[in-house]
């Protein structure tokens, strides 16, 4: 063998590895060097440790211009509500309530002050509303705006895993599913609404709620399984079945969706709810008695969509409303490996 | 007045208002919505906040390529040591003990899966050092590398804090001032020098060793004020006095340079102490009793190299051996503003 070819060889950029794998590499890793009084490391939607006998959650998101979001787009006001839900949907989705907000921007020398002002007012409306200060972190000079987030929070009772998933659990959401991927597709396009239809779609997409409140009645009705819906449906029970090594199905039939998605997207709607993601719902699993006392204390309401099955670790199957299995063109968003 | 001028009056860049000037707008935004439990805000090395009874502390830093690094100059190595250095650093001058951090990539599809390894087996490097865990963050596609570290850290005893100096305090430093800044000429230039020599360079630049147990004597010792050295002595200790409502006076024939910076560069080993930035040592102030009592306890040495004064807040001024004012070019970076 040649020893160019050796090189190709020995060669992988982080593409060819794709977003999770790469992930598991750096956890690899970083797992050399396991800190004091951490509970929960890298792998989980947050990392939680102790402090003082309280337990912290902590997260950290970036979003770059032109890969997370476009300024064709998203005002800046709302480009700082998204920042913020992001994170927050993270420690929503272990159990727990966000507390303070780091944020770090990276700016073009001919940004708009204005426009910054706009983004930290964009926080605020989402930091009132859920009780979130920023207490910290700095600007400097970049090629295009960059916007990274990292959020602390506590929990006080038990934390929600991704891990915790046990075959025979149901598989349910918060909310509706799709309605993010199903505004991006109205701002992007020409389709003739009324006003009030998009003013739906645009909040979907640009003004995601996260699951605060939800998220800690499920910790405290025992719920012990649970991711953010970031990246899709299919995408994120996947995830959730990898770290606790068991498969999902899921009923295509059971999808909630809201009007407004099904008869704008009447051919498409399933598969928005199934791969769209950001909707930053909670997915969670438990054992059907569990799911029937959640269902009582949840003042949103929950769908069942699905089963945790043994085996097959990390493997999502869809079944339509026959029982067959449905082909999926693509499973969500994966960094590095999504093509867009 | 034209439409047209009137906006173009209106419409302020961030440039031209400059890093120091943004903040400033941000921290005016942000305090509107004040936090429960928080013990500082916006505008220290690190935030500061109660868990359970224990002093949590936080800060965050962004890393972009060509603005704060070059692969050029710097080993991924190399740089995941320096991308937690500068947010330990921060934590450091707040008199606390770091603990762990987070760590968000943005990273093109092209790197090299081994060059993401490196850069994680730099963070362990120091990590190992300090007793820092990396506990969670994540990936995402990049046009260029952007590297985002927040760093959570707790404090015992008393914070020490930007905006505690007062008139008539000594103000000193930990270690030697401008290596950092002399390294980076070195590497930059033909300069010929031993391998040892070389060595200290390169390290002085590329691995800082932040201060972290200096930190936490100081705080014992009693000092109340204290910053690190990023962006060089003039511009810290500016901000400082700006945060303290007083000036200062920096006497350039006491600054503490180190023989080698000295004799590779015997013409602006003063000019690299005053204003070279990214030194990560600390300075700090305290009335002269307590200096003696830090000078003391502190194995590494400190210097004394000025004095702080009242009123001109903000205002330094460096004195040369005859006592005469020295004019200087620039006084430390500035992000948005400075030309590089």
């Amino acid at each position: 063998m040649s020893e160019y070819k050796a090189a190709i060889m020995l060669s992988m950029r982080v593409w060819e590895l794709g977003e999770f794998g790469l992930i598991d590499r750096i956890a690899g890793i970083v797992a050399e060097l396991p800190g004091n009084d951490v509970l929960v490391g890298i792998g989980d939607d947050a990392a939680a440790w102790l402090a003082g006998g309280s337990v912290q959650l902590g997260t950290a998101d970036v979003l770059i211009e032109d890969v997370h979001f476009s300024l064709d787009r998203a005002t800046w006001r709302d480009l700082g509500w998204k920042a913020l839900a992001i994170s927050i949907s993270d420690i929503a989705a272990m159990g727990g309530v966000p507390r303070y907000a780091m944020v770090c921007l990276g700016l073009p020398r001919e940004t708009e002050v204005s426009d910054v002002e706009e983004l930290y007012r964009g926080m605020l409306d989402i930091g009132a509303l859920l009780d979130v200060a920023i207490v910290g972190g700095n600007v400097s000079k970049a090629p295009s705006v960059v916007i990274d987030v990292s959020m602390i929070g506590s929990a006080s009772g038990e934390l929600l895993r991704r891990s915790a998933a046990l075959p025979g659990d149901r598989v349910a959401v918060t909310g509706c599913l799709g309605q993010s991927a199903a505004g991006l597709r109205v701002l992007d396009s020409e389709i003739e609404l009324n006003t009030e239809a998009s003013e739906f779609f645009r909040a979907a997409h640009l003004r995601p709620c996260p699951r605060v409140r939800e998220g800690t009645i499920l910790a405290q009705q025992g719920v012990k399984a649970a991711i953010d819906l970031s990246d899709g449906l299919v995408s994120d029970l996947s995830q959730l079945c990898r770290s606790s090594g068991t498969s999902g199905i899921i009923f295509a039939d059971r999808l909630p969706v809201h009007p407004l998605v099904a008869s704008t997207f009447p051919d498409s709607y399933r598969s928005l709810a199934l791969t769209g993601g950001e909707d930053y719902e909670l997915l969670f699993t438990a054992a059907s008695e569990v799911i029937d006392r959640v269902r009582g204390s949840m003042p949103t309401g929950i769908a069942v969509v699905g089963e945790i099955r043994e085996g097959d670790c990390g493997q999502v199957t869809v079944l339509d409303d026959n029982g067959n299995v449905v082909e999926l063109e693509e499973k969500g968003w994966e960094h590095f490996r999504s093509l867009s």
